[in-house]
């Protein structure tokens, strides 16, 4: 059967994120639904990431298998048109090779996480960024987000619900900008722990505060104890960017 | 008594505009609100421009005269917490001089139009921007914008409910540029006809979809007839991003 590569964005606040669960709606069943309504097959949509409940994505990637082999264009134009009214859209469509798998063969997952550092209550980007009102110090983290480049057990910065075997990540890149009142974290490696970027970003801006110094940081990731971890950052202010192949 | 400039931020999606109306809550109403239940006094608060029902603001600037003279962080920091649960924040307040107007004192405004251009509905991004989906040719856009800038009679860009006497302006900016499916039309001038820039922007869409010349729009410019204007761009993608003094 034809397999086809999806480029995904979604608003996450209104789905109990990507997984298919009970107690709520997520991503994937509101893609599989649009599958079945346009093409009267019920398929399986298999993600790249499983981005947690409230989480943002500009670039998710699933793949799955049709029985008809459907022009990209076609396939796109018509899972848009059975996506509306919820917040999900197909960005691109690509066929692709039958051993192409969304989560095994990605290479590299890029998320950013967005804050807006200001006193004042957000407005039009209520829901799409973390509002900080302390003064953070965006040398300080960028400084202090060194000590988590590289290969370490990040066990400090990992859910207690986390379900990986091993705690231990490479993570490639931890970037930290600033841009007037926008704070944007760019950080990418092939794979990510349960909450691990979340845990990460709100355990900086302990640093961006002044509570922690980039030797805290560092005694946090070298414990490997998760009640080590600083604050976690809400989900809303974090967006999966790209999945890299 | 004290006057007080206050810079202002808010998302138009819930209100009728800037302006009090009997048809529904308006930005200046709930602002007024705000003063009232933190000062006791009721006052009007007046603003440099009428931005209309759905239209947003990253720069809005007000000004209000109050008897007590509050230290610009209190006033603030109060405004805010009366402003919740509403979509209006304060980003600045300063202490003005008794002759500082909002609208009379203003020497620009700036505004910014949003348009992505892409075929897929938008998610997060909904409300924020407006969705284009024939690819638009920006450079044509660009290039037919200076056809609009100068001091010329802009009878074709206004609705034709503008009260102004004069339609008469002088365009000091209007520029395009993309970034990957962003377009941004950044505008600038002393003050605009009403619905000018929605005009002037769904016109040029119209150049960068290939419909309309160079040309065409400054036919359509020298004809001063409203009914030779191109589509109107919606409200939820235009923002008043700064008032300069």
């Amino acid at each position: 059967m034809p397999r086809f590569k999806l480029i995904l964005e979604y608003d996450g606040a209104p789905f109990v994120g990507w997984q298919r669960q009970e107690n709520g709606v997520s991503v994937q069943q509101v893609l599989e639904e649009a599958v079945l309504a346009m093409t009267g097959e019920p398929r399986v949509v298999h993600g790249a990431g499983r981005t947690d409940a409230g989480v943002h994505a500009a670039g998710q990637v699933a793949h799955l298998d049709l029985s008809r082999d459907w022009t990209p264009f076609r396939l796109g134009e018509g899972l848009n048109a059975h996506l509306v009214p919820h917040a999900v859209a197909v960005l691109g469509v690509e066929r692709v090779a039958d051993d192409f798998d969304a989560r095994h063969s990605a290479r590299a997952r890029d998320y950013v996480y967005r804050v807006v550092n200001r006193r004042a209550p957000l407005t039009f980007g209520r829901g799409r960024a973390w509002r900080v009102k302390p003064r953070l110090d965006a040398d300080a983290m960028r400084g202090a987000a060194q000590v988590l480049i590289g290969r370490h057990d990040f066990t400090t910065f990992r859910d207690v619900q986390c379900q990986a075997k091993s705690p231990v990540r490479t993570l490639d890149r931890l970037d930290v900008s600033r841009d007037g009142d926008a704070i944007a974290f760019e950080v990418s490696a092939l794979s990510f722990l349960h909450r691990q970027v979340r845990s990460m970003v709100g355990s900086l801006i302990d640093v961006g505060m002044g509570r922690w110094t980039a030797a805290d940081l560092e005694a946090a990731l070298k414990a490997a104890d998760r009640s080590r971890c600083g604050q976690v950052a809400p989900a809303h202010g974090l967006y999966l960017v790209r999945v890299e192949y």
